[in-house]
Protein backbone atom coordinates (compact mmCIF):
# COMPACT_ATOMS: atom_id res chain seq x y z
CA UNK A 1 0.00 0.00 0.00
CA UNK A 2 1.47 3.49 -0.97
CA UNK A 3 1.00 6.16 1.65
CA UNK A 4 0.70 9.18 -1.14
CA UNK A 5 -0.13 9.52 -4.36
CA UNK A 6 -0.89 12.58 -6.17
CA UNK A 7 -3.11 13.39 -9.06
CA UNK A 8 -2.05 16.72 -11.09
CA UNK A 9 -5.58 16.90 -12.66
CA UNK A 10 -8.57 15.67 -11.21
CA UNK A 11 -11.13 14.86 -13.81
CA UNK A 12 -12.25 12.13 -15.72
CA UNK A 13 -8.74 10.31 -16.14
CA UNK A 14 -7.28 11.77 -13.06
CA UNK A 15 -10.30 11.05 -10.75
CA UNK A 16 -11.14 7.67 -11.96
CA UNK A 17 -7.49 6.94 -11.05
CA UNK A 18 -7.88 7.94 -7.67
CA UNK A 19 -11.18 5.91 -7.23
CA UNK A 20 -10.00 3.04 -7.80
CA UNK A 21 -6.69 3.66 -5.51
CA UNK A 22 -9.46 3.72 -2.84
CA UNK A 23 -11.37 1.35 -3.58
CA UNK A 24 -8.83 -1.41 -4.19
CA UNK A 25 -7.50 0.14 -0.83
CA UNK A 26 -3.95 0.94 -2.82
CA UNK A 27 -2.91 4.07 -1.55
CA UNK A 28 -3.50 5.61 2.43
CA UNK A 29 -3.51 8.54 0.87
CA UNK A 30 -4.70 10.61 -2.44
CA UNK A 31 -3.96 13.81 -3.03
CA UNK A 32 -5.38 16.19 -5.71
CA UNK A 33 -3.47 19.17 -7.56
CA UNK A 34 -4.59 21.63 -10.00
CA UNK A 35 -5.32 24.99 -10.57
CA UNK A 36 -9.20 25.25 -10.55
CA UNK A 37 -10.15 25.15 -6.47
CA UNK A 38 -13.59 24.40 -7.23
CA UNK A 39 -13.15 21.33 -9.32
CA UNK A 40 -10.75 20.38 -6.11
CA UNK A 41 -13.36 20.98 -3.79
CA UNK A 42 -15.72 18.73 -5.75
CA UNK A 43 -13.22 15.69 -5.92
CA UNK A 44 -13.22 16.17 -2.13
CA UNK A 45 -17.15 16.34 -1.64
CA UNK A 46 -17.33 13.59 -4.27
CA UNK A 47 -15.10 11.42 -2.18
CA UNK A 48 -12.91 11.30 -5.21
CA UNK A 49 -9.56 12.23 -3.36
CA UNK A 50 -8.81 12.89 0.62
CA UNK A 51 -6.98 16.36 0.43
CA UNK A 52 -6.06 18.79 -2.02
CA UNK A 53 -3.08 21.54 -2.76
CA UNK A 54 -2.66 24.43 -5.25
CA UNK A 55 1.11 24.61 -4.02
CA UNK A 56 3.04 22.16 -6.11
CA UNK A 57 5.69 21.98 -3.42
CA UNK A 58 3.07 20.14 -1.19
CA UNK A 59 1.90 18.25 -3.83
CA UNK A 60 4.94 16.79 -4.47
CA UNK A 61 6.44 16.62 -1.23
CA UNK A 62 6.48 12.53 0.12
CA UNK A 63 4.72 11.17 -2.54
CA UNK A 64 5.44 7.95 -3.64
CA UNK A 65 3.21 7.78 -7.07
CA UNK A 66 2.00 11.08 -8.63
CA UNK A 67 0.20 10.64 -11.94
CA UNK A 68 0.24 13.46 -14.63
CA UNK A 69 -3.35 13.58 -15.75
CA UNK A 70 -3.44 16.89 -17.87
CA UNK A 71 -4.58 17.56 -21.34
CA UNK A 72 -1.57 16.70 -23.53
CA UNK A 73 -1.31 20.08 -24.91
CA UNK A 74 -0.64 21.35 -20.81
CA UNK A 75 1.59 18.92 -19.93
CA UNK A 76 4.65 20.61 -20.47
CA UNK A 77 3.61 23.93 -18.47
CA UNK A 78 2.64 21.45 -15.49
CA UNK A 79 6.01 19.74 -15.69
CA UNK A 80 7.50 23.11 -15.51
CA UNK A 81 5.54 23.47 -12.06
CA UNK A 82 6.23 20.94 -10.61
CA UNK A 83 9.93 19.49 -11.63
CA UNK A 84 11.69 21.66 -8.99
CA UNK A 85 9.92 19.55 -5.57
CA UNK A 86 10.07 16.46 -7.55
CA UNK A 87 11.53 13.77 -4.85
CA UNK A 88 14.17 11.28 -6.39
CA UNK A 89 12.54 8.08 -5.18
CA UNK A 90 9.10 9.54 -6.03
CA UNK A 91 7.35 7.68 -9.74
CA UNK A 92 5.87 10.03 -12.23
CA UNK A 93 3.72 8.69 -14.60
CA UNK A 94 1.45 10.00 -16.53
CA UNK A 95 -2.23 9.25 -18.71
CA UNK A 96 -1.57 10.82 -22.20
CA UNK A 97 -3.19 9.78 -25.38
CA UNK A 98 0.45 10.38 -27.34
CA UNK A 99 3.50 9.20 -25.78
CA UNK A 100 6.40 11.28 -27.54
CA UNK A 101 5.27 14.50 -27.33
CA UNK A 102 5.01 13.59 -23.64
CA UNK A 103 8.61 12.43 -23.23
CA UNK A 104 9.39 15.48 -25.46
CA UNK A 105 7.84 17.38 -22.97
CA UNK A 106 9.89 15.86 -20.00
CA UNK A 107 13.12 16.17 -21.49
CA UNK A 108 12.38 19.81 -21.96
CA UNK A 109 11.44 20.42 -18.42
CA UNK A 110 14.60 17.96 -16.84
CA UNK A 111 16.87 18.05 -19.32
CA UNK A 112 16.64 14.47 -19.64
CA UNK A 113 14.23 11.51 -18.97
CA UNK A 114 14.47 11.22 -15.39
CA UNK A 115 14.96 7.50 -14.70
CA UNK A 116 11.72 7.27 -12.45
CA UNK A 117 9.55 8.73 -15.44
CA UNK A 118 7.37 6.21 -16.64
CA UNK A 119 4.78 6.79 -19.57
CA UNK A 120 1.72 5.34 -19.58
CA UNK A 121 -1.67 5.36 -21.28
CA UNK A 122 -4.92 4.24 -20.28
CA UNK A 123 -7.24 3.31 -23.54
CA UNK A 124 -10.29 4.36 -21.58
CA UNK A 125 -12.64 7.57 -21.21
CA UNK A 126 -16.52 8.65 -21.69
CA UNK A 127 -18.10 11.08 -23.45
CA UNK A 128 -18.56 13.16 -19.90
CA UNK A 129 -15.28 14.31 -18.86
CA UNK A 130 -14.68 16.07 -15.42
CA UNK A 131 -14.06 14.85 -11.73
CA UNK A 132 -18.30 14.29 -11.82
CA UNK A 133 -17.88 11.46 -14.20
CA UNK A 134 -15.11 9.93 -12.66
CA UNK A 135 -15.50 5.97 -11.97
CA UNK A 136 -13.70 3.44 -9.74
CA UNK A 137 -14.29 0.96 -12.51
CA UNK A 138 -13.21 2.73 -15.56
CA UNK A 139 -10.28 1.42 -16.04
CA UNK A 140 -11.20 -2.23 -15.51
CA UNK A 141 -11.06 -4.99 -18.71
CA UNK A 142 -9.69 -1.64 -20.53
CA UNK A 143 -5.80 -1.08 -21.83
CA UNK A 144 -2.94 0.51 -20.22
CA UNK A 145 -0.02 1.02 -22.48
CA UNK A 146 3.59 1.62 -20.82
CA UNK A 147 5.88 2.93 -23.40
CA UNK A 148 9.22 2.91 -21.40
CA UNK A 149 12.23 3.58 -22.57
CA UNK A 150 16.50 2.51 -22.04
CA UNK A 151 16.20 5.45 -19.08
CA UNK A 152 12.97 3.72 -17.60
CA UNK A 153 14.20 2.38 -14.45
CA UNK A 154 13.08 -1.67 -14.37
CA UNK A 155 11.58 -0.48 -10.44
CA UNK A 156 9.32 2.02 -11.99
CA UNK A 157 8.19 0.56 -14.49
CA UNK A 158 7.15 -2.82 -12.43
CA UNK A 159 5.11 -0.42 -9.86
CA UNK A 160 3.48 1.40 -12.45
CA UNK A 161 2.71 -1.81 -13.88
CA UNK A 162 1.71 -3.35 -10.67
CA UNK A 163 -0.78 -0.73 -9.55
CA UNK A 164 -2.51 -0.69 -13.04
CA UNK A 165 -3.07 -4.27 -12.87
CA UNK A 166 -4.08 -4.03 -9.06
CA UNK A 167 -7.25 -1.78 -10.24
CA UNK A 168 -8.25 -4.25 -12.88
CA UNK A 169 -6.72 -3.10 -15.89
CA UNK A 170 -4.65 -5.14 -18.91
CA UNK A 171 -1.24 -3.99 -18.88
CA UNK A 172 0.47 -3.60 -22.17
CA UNK A 173 4.24 -2.51 -23.04
CA UNK A 174 5.56 -0.87 -26.50
CA UNK A 175 7.65 1.66 -27.51
CA UNK A 176 6.90 5.35 -27.80
CA UNK A 177 6.95 5.37 -31.54
CA UNK A 178 4.60 2.55 -31.54
CA UNK A 179 2.19 3.62 -29.32
CA UNK A 180 1.93 6.72 -31.73
CA UNK A 181 1.17 4.67 -34.73
CA UNK A 182 -1.73 2.31 -32.99
CA UNK A 183 -3.55 5.27 -31.04
CA UNK A 184 -3.22 7.69 -34.39
CA UNK A 185 -4.61 4.26 -36.35
CA UNK A 186 -7.51 3.17 -34.18
CA UNK A 187 -8.20 6.25 -32.36
CA UNK A 188 -6.90 9.87 -33.58
CA UNK A 189 -7.68 8.74 -37.10
CA UNK A 190 -11.00 7.87 -36.55
CA UNK A 191 -11.79 11.16 -34.35
CA UNK A 192 -10.72 13.09 -37.11
CA UNK A 193 -13.16 11.24 -39.91
CA UNK A 194 -16.06 11.53 -37.32
CA UNK A 195 -15.32 15.22 -37.12
CA UNK A 196 -14.92 15.60 -40.68
CA UNK A 197 -17.87 13.88 -41.79
CA UNK A 198 -20.16 16.06 -39.64
CA UNK A 199 -17.80 19.09 -40.33
CA UNK A 200 -18.90 18.31 -43.95
CA UNK A 201 -22.62 17.31 -43.69
CA UNK A 202 -23.42 20.46 -41.66
CA UNK A 203 -21.54 23.28 -44.03
CA UNK A 204 -23.44 22.15 -47.17
CA UNK A 205 -26.69 23.94 -47.50
CA UNK A 206 -27.47 22.56 -51.08
CA UNK A 207 -28.46 19.35 -48.72
CA UNK A 208 -30.87 21.03 -46.12
CA UNK A 209 -30.90 19.64 -42.69
CA UNK A 210 -29.80 16.02 -43.81
CA UNK A 211 -29.62 15.29 -40.07
CA UNK A 212 -32.80 14.47 -39.92
CA UNK A 213 -32.67 11.46 -42.43
CA UNK A 214 -29.76 10.11 -40.27
CA UNK A 215 -30.70 6.62 -38.37
CA UNK A 216 -28.40 4.38 -35.84
CA UNK A 217 -25.89 3.83 -38.13
CA UNK A 218 -24.77 7.65 -38.59
CA UNK A 219 -25.66 8.27 -34.84
CA UNK A 220 -22.72 6.00 -33.86
CA UNK A 221 -20.67 6.55 -36.35
CA UNK A 222 -20.68 10.04 -35.25
CA UNK A 223 -20.52 9.64 -31.62
CA UNK A 224 -16.87 10.29 -31.15
CA UNK A 225 -17.55 13.35 -32.85
CA UNK A 226 -19.36 14.64 -29.77
CA UNK A 227 -15.86 14.68 -27.89
CA UNK A 228 -14.12 17.83 -26.57
CA UNK A 229 -12.84 19.75 -29.18
CA UNK A 230 -10.18 21.43 -27.86
CA UNK A 231 -9.00 18.05 -26.18
CA UNK A 232 -8.88 16.49 -29.21
CA UNK A 233 -7.03 19.47 -31.00
CA UNK A 234 -4.40 18.81 -28.45
CA UNK A 235 -4.37 14.85 -29.13
CA UNK A 236 -4.08 15.74 -32.92
CA UNK A 237 -1.28 18.29 -32.99
CA UNK A 238 0.73 16.33 -30.37
CA UNK A 239 0.30 13.35 -32.55
CA UNK A 240 0.27 15.42 -36.00
CA UNK A 241 2.91 13.18 -38.00
CA UNK A 242 1.99 9.43 -37.03
CA UNK A 243 -1.64 11.03 -38.15
CA UNK A 244 -0.68 12.81 -41.29
CA UNK A 245 0.57 9.40 -42.25
CA UNK A 246 -2.39 7.17 -41.47
CA UNK A 247 -4.62 10.22 -42.73
CA UNK A 248 -2.68 9.52 -46.13
CA UNK A 249 -2.95 5.83 -45.84
CA UNK A 250 -6.70 6.24 -45.42
CA UNK A 251 -7.44 8.72 -48.39
CA UNK A 252 -5.59 5.68 -50.51
CA UNK A 253 -8.16 3.05 -49.47
CA UNK A 254 -10.80 5.83 -50.65
CA UNK A 255 -9.04 6.82 -53.75
CA UNK A 256 -9.39 2.67 -54.40
CA UNK A 257 -12.65 2.77 -53.52
CA UNK A 258 -13.89 5.69 -55.87
CA UNK A 259 -11.92 3.77 -58.62
CA UNK A 260 -14.14 0.49 -57.56
CA UNK A 261 -17.23 2.70 -58.13
CA UNK A 262 -16.09 4.25 -61.22
CA UNK A 263 -15.02 1.05 -62.85
CA UNK A 264 -17.84 -0.78 -61.65
CA UNK A 265 -15.76 -3.46 -60.00
CA UNK A 266 -18.40 -5.43 -58.70
CA UNK A 267 -15.57 -8.37 -57.05
CA UNK A 268 -12.80 -5.56 -55.57
CA UNK A 269 -15.72 -3.75 -53.76
CA UNK A 270 -17.50 -6.82 -52.84
CA UNK A 271 -13.23 -7.84 -51.69
CA UNK A 272 -13.25 -4.91 -49.69
CA UNK A 273 -16.47 -4.90 -48.12
CA UNK A 274 -16.08 -8.56 -46.70
CA UNK A 275 -12.63 -8.33 -45.63
CA UNK A 276 -13.73 -5.62 -43.64
CA UNK A 277 -16.70 -7.42 -42.14
CA UNK A 278 -14.76 -10.07 -41.60
CA UNK A 279 -12.12 -8.63 -39.96
CA UNK A 280 -14.92 -6.39 -37.29
CA UNK A 281 -16.55 -9.26 -36.81
CA UNK A 282 -13.51 -11.54 -35.46
CA UNK A 283 -11.63 -8.81 -33.96
CA UNK A 284 -14.04 -6.30 -32.36
CA UNK A 285 -17.26 -8.13 -31.56
CA UNK A 286 -15.63 -11.10 -29.56
CA UNK A 287 -13.45 -9.23 -27.68
CA UNK A 288 -14.72 -5.80 -26.94
CA UNK A 289 -18.71 -5.99 -27.38
CA UNK A 290 -20.47 -4.18 -24.99
CA UNK A 291 -24.27 -5.65 -23.48
CA UNK A 292 -26.09 -3.15 -25.50
CA UNK A 293 -24.58 -4.30 -28.91
CA UNK A 294 -25.58 -7.65 -28.26
CA UNK A 295 -29.07 -6.68 -26.93
CA UNK A 296 -30.43 -3.92 -28.49
CA UNK A 297 -32.22 -3.93 -31.63
CA UNK A 298 -30.15 -0.93 -33.03
CA UNK A 299 -31.34 1.09 -36.32
CA UNK A 300 -28.82 1.02 -39.71
CA UNK B 1 -58.11 -2.03 -44.59
CA UNK B 2 -56.59 -3.70 -47.73
CA UNK B 3 -57.56 -7.19 -49.11
CA UNK B 4 -54.34 -8.48 -50.10
CA UNK B 5 -50.90 -7.07 -49.93
CA UNK B 6 -48.30 -8.73 -51.53
CA UNK B 7 -44.74 -8.68 -50.14
CA UNK B 8 -41.95 -9.69 -52.55
CA UNK B 9 -38.48 -10.75 -50.54
CA UNK B 10 -39.40 -11.36 -46.95
CA UNK B 11 -36.33 -10.41 -45.29
CA UNK B 12 -35.99 -7.94 -42.41
CA UNK B 13 -37.41 -4.94 -44.58
CA UNK B 14 -40.57 -6.81 -46.18
CA UNK B 15 -41.56 -9.46 -43.03
CA UNK B 16 -41.18 -6.12 -40.90
CA UNK B 17 -43.67 -4.18 -43.35
CA UNK B 18 -46.08 -7.38 -42.95
CA UNK B 19 -46.17 -7.58 -39.52
CA UNK B 20 -46.82 -4.23 -39.10
CA UNK B 21 -49.20 -4.77 -41.48
CA UNK B 22 -51.11 -7.09 -39.32
CA UNK B 23 -50.14 -5.66 -36.12
CA UNK B 24 -52.70 -2.56 -37.43
CA UNK B 25 -54.67 -4.41 -39.07
CA UNK B 26 -54.47 -2.81 -42.35
CA UNK B 27 -54.92 -5.99 -44.39
CA UNK B 28 -57.12 -8.78 -44.83
CA UNK B 29 -53.92 -11.31 -46.39
CA UNK B 30 -50.23 -10.55 -46.37
CA UNK B 31 -49.34 -12.67 -49.02
CA UNK B 32 -45.21 -13.42 -49.39
CA UNK B 33 -43.68 -13.77 -52.40
CA UNK B 34 -39.36 -15.23 -53.28
CA UNK B 35 -37.18 -17.83 -54.46
CA UNK B 36 -36.52 -19.43 -51.05
CA UNK B 37 -39.36 -21.81 -50.36
CA UNK B 38 -37.58 -22.61 -46.62
CA UNK B 39 -37.45 -18.61 -46.15
CA UNK B 40 -41.29 -18.47 -47.04
CA UNK B 41 -41.98 -21.13 -44.48
CA UNK B 42 -40.40 -19.43 -42.39
CA UNK B 43 -42.56 -16.63 -42.70
CA UNK B 44 -45.27 -18.31 -42.12
CA UNK B 45 -44.18 -20.45 -38.72
CA UNK B 46 -43.34 -16.47 -37.25
CA UNK B 47 -46.76 -15.32 -38.53
CA UNK B 48 -44.71 -12.54 -40.49
CA UNK B 49 -46.91 -13.62 -43.53
CA UNK B 50 -50.29 -15.09 -43.65
CA UNK B 51 -49.55 -17.60 -47.04
CA UNK B 52 -46.50 -17.43 -49.78
CA UNK B 53 -46.29 -18.62 -53.03
CA UNK B 54 -43.83 -19.10 -55.55
CA UNK B 55 -45.13 -18.41 -58.25
CA UNK B 56 -44.92 -14.48 -59.51
CA UNK B 57 -48.52 -14.64 -61.38
CA UNK B 58 -50.64 -16.12 -58.16
CA UNK B 59 -48.69 -13.39 -56.11
CA UNK B 60 -50.01 -10.64 -58.21
CA UNK B 61 -53.05 -11.87 -58.75
CA UNK B 62 -56.12 -9.00 -56.83
CA UNK B 63 -53.26 -7.68 -55.14
CA UNK B 64 -54.35 -4.27 -53.87
CA UNK B 65 -50.48 -3.14 -52.74
CA UNK B 66 -47.11 -4.86 -53.93
CA UNK B 67 -43.91 -4.09 -51.97
CA UNK B 68 -41.03 -4.88 -53.16
CA UNK B 69 -38.35 -5.19 -50.65
CA UNK B 70 -35.60 -7.21 -52.31
CA UNK B 71 -31.75 -5.91 -52.21
CA UNK B 72 -31.49 -3.03 -55.04
CA UNK B 73 -28.96 -5.41 -56.89
CA UNK B 74 -32.00 -8.01 -57.32
CA UNK B 75 -34.59 -5.44 -58.26
CA UNK B 76 -34.40 -5.62 -62.17
CA UNK B 77 -34.44 -9.34 -62.48
CA UNK B 78 -37.44 -8.99 -59.66
CA UNK B 79 -39.52 -6.63 -61.91
CA UNK B 80 -39.49 -8.94 -65.02
CA UNK B 81 -41.04 -11.94 -62.74
CA UNK B 82 -44.16 -10.00 -61.79
CA UNK B 83 -44.54 -7.33 -64.35
CA UNK B 84 -46.55 -9.69 -66.63
CA UNK B 85 -49.14 -10.11 -63.93
CA UNK B 86 -49.59 -6.44 -62.34
CA UNK B 87 -53.14 -5.64 -62.76
CA UNK B 88 -53.57 -2.13 -63.70
CA UNK B 89 -55.24 -1.30 -60.36
CA UNK B 90 -52.41 -2.52 -57.91
CA UNK B 91 -50.36 0.14 -56.55
CA UNK B 92 -46.57 -0.99 -56.87
CA UNK B 93 -43.37 0.36 -54.48
CA UNK B 94 -40.47 -0.56 -53.00
CA UNK B 95 -37.93 -0.04 -50.75
CA UNK B 96 -34.45 0.32 -51.67
CA UNK B 97 -32.14 2.32 -50.53
CA UNK B 98 -31.20 3.91 -53.71
CA UNK B 99 -33.82 5.56 -55.79
CA UNK B 100 -32.42 6.53 -59.06
CA UNK B 101 -31.62 2.87 -60.22
CA UNK B 102 -34.62 1.74 -58.63
CA UNK B 103 -36.57 3.88 -61.35
CA UNK B 104 -34.16 3.21 -63.56
CA UNK B 105 -34.85 -0.19 -63.09
CA UNK B 106 -38.70 0.05 -63.41
CA UNK B 107 -38.17 1.82 -67.19
CA UNK B 108 -36.35 -0.85 -68.58
CA UNK B 109 -38.67 -3.37 -67.46
CA UNK B 110 -41.83 -1.39 -68.04
CA UNK B 111 -41.39 0.64 -71.02
CA UNK B 112 -41.68 4.11 -68.46
CA UNK B 113 -42.72 4.25 -65.05
CA UNK B 114 -46.14 3.08 -63.94
CA UNK B 115 -48.48 5.48 -62.91
CA UNK B 116 -49.03 3.49 -60.08
CA UNK B 117 -45.51 2.86 -59.11
CA UNK B 118 -44.45 4.96 -55.87
CA UNK B 119 -40.71 4.99 -55.08
CA UNK B 120 -40.33 4.55 -51.40
CA UNK B 121 -37.13 4.03 -48.95
CA UNK B 122 -37.61 3.50 -45.65
CA UNK B 123 -34.84 4.69 -43.31
CA UNK B 124 -34.54 1.73 -40.76
CA UNK B 125 -32.65 -1.66 -40.47
CA UNK B 126 -30.84 -3.47 -37.84
CA UNK B 127 -27.46 -5.67 -38.17
CA UNK B 128 -29.28 -8.42 -38.15
CA UNK B 129 -30.98 -9.62 -41.42
CA UNK B 130 -33.61 -12.04 -42.46
CA UNK B 131 -37.32 -12.88 -41.73
CA UNK B 132 -36.03 -14.23 -38.08
CA UNK B 133 -35.05 -10.33 -37.48
CA UNK B 134 -38.44 -8.74 -38.78
CA UNK B 135 -40.13 -6.68 -36.13
CA UNK B 136 -43.95 -5.02 -36.60
CA UNK B 137 -42.16 -1.95 -34.73
CA UNK B 138 -39.16 -1.50 -36.99
CA UNK B 139 -40.85 1.95 -38.73
CA UNK B 140 -41.96 3.26 -35.82
CA UNK B 141 -40.51 6.88 -35.84
CA UNK B 142 -38.09 6.28 -38.49
CA UNK B 143 -38.37 8.00 -41.71
CA UNK B 144 -39.77 6.56 -44.60
CA UNK B 145 -39.09 9.19 -47.89
CA UNK B 146 -41.03 9.00 -50.87
CA UNK B 147 -40.49 10.06 -54.22
CA UNK B 148 -43.23 10.71 -56.53
CA UNK B 149 -42.12 11.52 -60.16
CA UNK B 150 -44.51 13.63 -62.77
CA UNK B 151 -46.04 10.10 -63.63
CA UNK B 152 -47.20 8.91 -60.25
CA UNK B 153 -50.23 8.84 -59.69
CA UNK B 154 -51.73 11.32 -56.67
CA UNK B 155 -53.87 8.39 -54.97
CA UNK B 156 -51.51 5.82 -55.27
CA UNK B 157 -49.13 8.27 -53.51
CA UNK B 158 -51.44 9.24 -50.94
CA UNK B 159 -52.37 5.87 -50.37
CA UNK B 160 -48.31 4.90 -49.60
CA UNK B 161 -48.20 7.40 -47.31
CA UNK B 162 -51.14 6.29 -45.41
CA UNK B 163 -50.05 3.07 -44.78
CA UNK B 164 -45.99 4.01 -44.06
CA UNK B 165 -48.19 6.51 -41.72
CA UNK B 166 -50.23 4.24 -40.09
CA UNK B 167 -47.40 1.63 -39.45
CA UNK B 168 -45.71 4.73 -36.94
CA UNK B 169 -43.32 6.33 -39.40
CA UNK B 170 -42.63 9.83 -40.49
CA UNK B 171 -43.18 9.98 -44.28
CA UNK B 172 -41.38 12.65 -46.18
CA UNK B 173 -41.53 13.45 -49.93
CA UNK B 174 -38.38 14.44 -52.08
CA UNK B 175 -36.99 13.70 -55.50
CA UNK B 176 -35.23 11.08 -56.10
CA UNK B 177 -32.43 12.58 -57.24
CA UNK B 178 -32.24 14.36 -53.77
CA UNK B 179 -33.37 11.20 -52.06
CA UNK B 180 -29.54 9.89 -53.66
CA UNK B 181 -27.66 12.72 -52.58
CA UNK B 182 -28.83 12.93 -49.26
CA UNK B 183 -28.28 9.27 -48.73
CA UNK B 184 -24.95 8.99 -50.62
CA UNK B 185 -24.02 11.75 -47.74
CA UNK B 186 -25.54 10.20 -44.56
CA UNK B 187 -25.71 6.57 -45.31
CA UNK B 188 -23.91 5.23 -48.28
CA UNK B 189 -21.11 7.25 -47.67
CA UNK B 190 -20.42 6.63 -43.85
CA UNK B 191 -20.42 2.40 -44.94
CA UNK B 192 -18.05 2.92 -47.17
CA UNK B 193 -15.66 4.78 -44.62
CA UNK B 194 -16.30 2.40 -41.57
CA UNK B 195 -15.46 -0.35 -43.97
CA UNK B 196 -12.23 1.21 -44.94
CA UNK B 197 -11.00 2.40 -42.18
CA UNK B 198 -11.43 -1.82 -40.84
CA UNK B 199 -10.08 -3.05 -43.72
CA UNK B 200 -7.17 -0.46 -43.33
CA UNK B 201 -5.98 -1.56 -40.33
CA UNK B 202 -6.35 -5.34 -40.77
CA UNK B 203 -4.08 -5.15 -43.77
CA UNK B 204 -1.37 -3.13 -42.04
CA UNK B 205 1.29 -6.06 -40.55
CA UNK B 206 3.04 -3.18 -39.44
CA UNK B 207 0.65 -2.64 -36.60
CA UNK B 208 0.50 -5.81 -35.83
CA UNK B 209 -2.89 -6.67 -34.50
CA UNK B 210 -4.36 -3.34 -33.80
CA UNK B 211 -7.84 -4.14 -32.62
CA UNK B 212 -6.96 -5.08 -29.15
CA UNK B 213 -5.92 -1.74 -28.48
CA UNK B 214 -9.87 -0.23 -29.77
CA UNK B 215 -11.93 0.60 -27.15
CA UNK B 216 -16.01 1.81 -27.38
CA UNK B 217 -15.49 4.95 -29.46
CA UNK B 218 -13.77 2.78 -32.06
CA UNK B 219 -16.72 0.08 -31.93
CA UNK B 220 -19.07 2.45 -32.68
CA UNK B 221 -17.13 4.03 -35.63
CA UNK B 222 -17.19 0.86 -37.25
CA UNK B 223 -20.28 -1.31 -36.19
CA UNK B 224 -21.81 -0.62 -39.97
CA UNK B 225 -18.81 -1.92 -41.13
CA UNK B 226 -20.13 -5.50 -39.77
CA UNK B 227 -22.98 -4.78 -42.19
CA UNK B 228 -23.83 -7.48 -44.86
CA UNK B 229 -21.12 -7.25 -47.61
CA UNK B 230 -23.28 -8.39 -50.64
CA UNK B 231 -25.86 -6.01 -49.91
CA UNK B 232 -23.72 -2.98 -49.40
CA UNK B 233 -21.66 -3.54 -52.88
CA UNK B 234 -25.48 -3.48 -54.53
CA UNK B 235 -26.09 -0.08 -53.13
CA UNK B 236 -22.63 1.58 -53.46
CA UNK B 237 -23.13 0.76 -57.37
CA UNK B 238 -26.54 1.71 -57.99
CA UNK B 239 -25.96 5.18 -56.02
CA UNK B 240 -22.29 5.37 -57.29
CA UNK B 241 -22.56 8.70 -58.64
CA UNK B 242 -23.52 10.67 -55.80
CA UNK B 243 -21.44 8.21 -53.72
CA UNK B 244 -18.28 9.35 -55.89
CA UNK B 245 -18.91 13.03 -55.35
CA UNK B 246 -19.78 12.84 -51.53
CA UNK B 247 -16.56 10.91 -51.31
CA UNK B 248 -14.59 13.51 -53.37
CA UNK B 249 -16.17 16.35 -50.52
CA UNK B 250 -15.18 14.49 -48.57
CA UNK B 251 -11.56 13.77 -49.39
CA UNK B 252 -11.45 17.55 -49.60
CA UNK B 253 -11.82 18.16 -45.94
CA UNK B 254 -9.57 15.09 -44.91
CA UNK B 255 -6.91 17.03 -46.80
CA UNK B 256 -7.72 20.52 -45.39
CA UNK B 257 -7.32 18.31 -41.87
CA UNK B 258 -4.00 16.78 -43.05
CA UNK B 259 -2.87 20.93 -44.04
CA UNK B 260 -4.25 22.19 -40.68
CA UNK B 261 -2.18 19.45 -38.82
CA UNK B 262 1.17 19.78 -41.15
CA UNK B 263 1.19 24.16 -40.27
CA UNK B 264 0.24 23.38 -36.57
CA UNK B 265 -3.09 25.34 -37.07
CA UNK B 266 -4.48 25.08 -33.79
CA UNK B 267 -7.39 28.11 -34.41
CA UNK B 268 -8.86 26.00 -37.11
CA UNK B 269 -8.25 22.75 -36.24
CA UNK B 270 -10.37 23.53 -33.24
CA UNK B 271 -12.98 25.51 -35.55
CA UNK B 272 -13.41 22.47 -37.81
CA UNK B 273 -14.07 19.88 -34.72
CA UNK B 274 -16.26 22.87 -32.49
CA UNK B 275 -18.45 23.54 -35.76
CA UNK B 276 -18.85 19.06 -35.89
CA UNK B 277 -19.46 18.54 -32.16
CA UNK B 278 -21.77 20.99 -31.84
CA UNK B 279 -23.46 20.32 -35.10
CA UNK B 280 -23.67 16.41 -33.51
CA UNK B 281 -24.86 17.58 -30.31
CA UNK B 282 -27.88 19.87 -31.76
CA UNK B 283 -29.03 17.77 -34.25
CA UNK B 284 -28.57 14.02 -33.71
CA UNK B 285 -28.63 13.61 -29.83
CA UNK B 286 -31.72 15.73 -29.61
CA UNK B 287 -33.92 14.18 -32.60
CA UNK B 288 -32.14 10.62 -32.26
CA UNK B 289 -30.97 9.40 -29.04
CA UNK B 290 -30.95 5.82 -28.06
CA UNK B 291 -31.43 5.07 -24.76
CA UNK B 292 -28.23 3.30 -24.64
CA UNK B 293 -26.65 6.55 -25.36
CA UNK B 294 -28.23 8.09 -22.53
CA UNK B 295 -27.92 5.85 -20.09
CA UNK B 296 -24.62 3.73 -20.69
CA UNK B 297 -21.67 5.06 -19.35
CA UNK B 298 -19.53 4.01 -22.92
CA UNK B 299 -15.96 4.12 -23.72
CA UNK B 300 -13.95 6.23 -25.88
Amino acid sequence: MLNKVTIIGVGLIGGSFAKALKRHELAKEVCGFGRNQANLERGIELNVIDRYTLDPQIACQNAELILLAVPVGAMEATLRQIQPFIEPNTILTDAGSSKMSVLEAVENVFGALPENFVAGHPIAGKEQSGVEAASSILYENHRVILTPTQNTNQNALSEVNRIWTAIGAIVSEMSPEHHDEVLAATSHLPHLLAFGLVDLLSEHNELGDVFQYTAGGFRDFTRIASSDAVMWRDIALNNKQAIIKWLKNYQSVLSQMSTMLETDDEAALHQLFSNAKQARDTHILKINRPEHEITAKKNK
